[in-house]
């Protein structure tokens, strides 16, 4: 976590008994399953999902222990998925760092996601929430949709509204579940667990925009994987689909707006590089600062607390990230 | 379901609406993905699972719509494990039917099974039991870090205890929880639970001892899968393991004593003719009928009604079934 994550400070102790209870999760079972769980755990993350979880408890005062959970249960859900995603895309590295595919066999790596998913599964119950329980079980529902449509539709096509509904299931999803459940544990009044579910939407649409975007302007040594890699995938974001609906007498932007993949390496790393020049970029961080400005407003109503300015710090930290 | 199944009768309107719960599970959702779901339902099984946890709750008083959401559950789990298992083993045929992996690409099979795992956590949120629920999540703990135990274990030993072990994670767990969440819905008394809870592990050990048995003496048109294939992926079962330990002076016997791998495929077949025509059948038999003698104990207290009858037919109906 970077300097600018001020946000952190108010849960910085909480992060740490989260990570410290999502790595007991494979105590007293297979070995190489805690090797596997130690090496997810410490590749690191921002921990933003469950950063923002417990803002939200404290601000709401929810029960310590079962927002712990809680918010555990969140990030190891986070984890399986990407343990799952790796594995399908054969991506070797995340984060710089060796995937358990790239090091595991197949069989093994489904395994260990399938039992980080149960371990979740096992977190989520102990909130002794059924609603928590039923957010959580319609969340993976949603992501693992999410993934299927994907691997089925259409992959190079430059459409908004499919995009805006991937980055839901991919990523908004699990983060307005963080926010609703906190407020949930915390019994708060449903125009406040609405409230924080739509904070927790907005913050999770603009993460993912962002992320978008930071593939195509990072470095490859910050992304840990090369410039453009989504476009190189077929997987068409924000950037380049305002940049296809601005440019459409370009020829490579036409062809993702017909929906043809660019099959030419030349043809790819041109378009590459006509969306990071372009006035795309900015438009797709006005996209997301507009979710950011939304997120701000969920919280209007909210107690002025110390976690409430975090929360806002947080909203805001989203577009100002650069890894 | 054949003719001896007679335990079938009092909920055989329950296992259509499960079964009919189970197809809408995917409604909604992506079209390849109902196609799948349908596929692995048409596919049948005994639905022996389901079949017990109604027997209890119907015995019990449970509630009805709350059972079936249960029982779908339970059933929802064993098909995600089983396709995720089929994947990683490359089995071709279950049931004789062609497996999900034979006709999908492994990612689209990883990811159906994650979906069908997200709907059974959901059916069991819909329970509205915190302790059901924490139940089914530990119950797929169990299940998973069996699997991955064996992926990591050293397969070709001979030897009853790490055996046993084994199918209590495989089967008799999930079994165990069918029973025991049917008692916790009908929200019977401590000792009730446990009875119930004891019955379903008895009659999960039977069923799966059963089951490593009729891979040695089936035939390959009925198993949908070659005579002995478990000794053949190195898995070392009931049969095998009294086998050696009755013939310790046969050459194949001690190399799994020792836990070394037969190579050579004449000295396995040589190995599974001995073991077909060897008593280890009729002691494997014994085996299973103990647990099946401790099941019929188990539900000594129950009150007399149509379905303690069916729960006692069940648990013999393991030991006689000859598919």
């Amino acid at each position: 976590m970077n300097a600018t994550a001020s946000f952190i400070s108010p849960v910085q102790d909480d992060i740490l008994a989260i990570e410290a209870l999502m790595r007991s999760q494979a105590d007293g079972h297979q070995q190489d399953l805690q090797a596997a769980l130690n090496l997810l755990l410490a590749a690191g993350g921002k921990r933003i999902r469950p950063a923002l979880s417990m803002l939200v408890g404290r601000m709401l005062g929810a029960d310590h222990e079962r927002m712990i959970r809680m918010a555990a249960a969140i990030e190891m859900l986070h984890t399986a998925t990407l343990v799952h995603d790796d594995l399908i895309d054969g991506s070797l590295l995340r984060r710089g760092m060796p995937t358990l595919n790239s090091r595991w066999s197949p069989g093994a790596t489904v395994l260990t996601g399938d039992f980080i998913f149960a371990r979740a599964a096992n977190l989520a119950a102990e909130t002794n929430s059924i609603e928590v329980m039923k957010l959580f079980a319609q969340t993976l529902t949603i992501i693992v949709d999410g993934e299927i449509s994907q691997l089925f539709s259409n992959r190079c096509k430059a459409e908004r509204e499919g995009y805006l509904k991937r980055i839901y299931a991919k990523t908004a999803s699990l983060f307005e579940t963080a926010a609703q459940s906190a407020a949930i544990i915390a019994d708060a009044k449903p125009a406040v667990v609405e409230a924080m579910r739509q904070y927790g939407y907005n913050v999770g649409m603009a993460f993912q925009i962002i992320d978008d975007i930071l593939d195509f302007t990072g470095e490859q040594a910050t992304l840990g994987k090369p410039v453009g890699s989504d476009l190189r995938a077929g997987i068409i974001t924000m950037p380049a689909i305002l940049f296809a609906e601005a440019n459409p007498q370009n020829a490579e932007a036409a062809d993702l707006l017909a929906g043809d993949c660019l099959q030419d390496d030349d043809r790819l790393e041109h378009l590459i590089g006509a969306v990071r020049e372009s006035s795309a970029i900015r438009a797709s961080h006005e996209s997301a600062a507009r979710y950011v400005d939304a997120a701000l407003d969920n919280l209007r109503l909210a107690p002025p607390t110390s976690e409430r300015y975090a929360l806002e710090d947080l909203a805001t930290y989203i577009v100002r990230r650069e890894f």
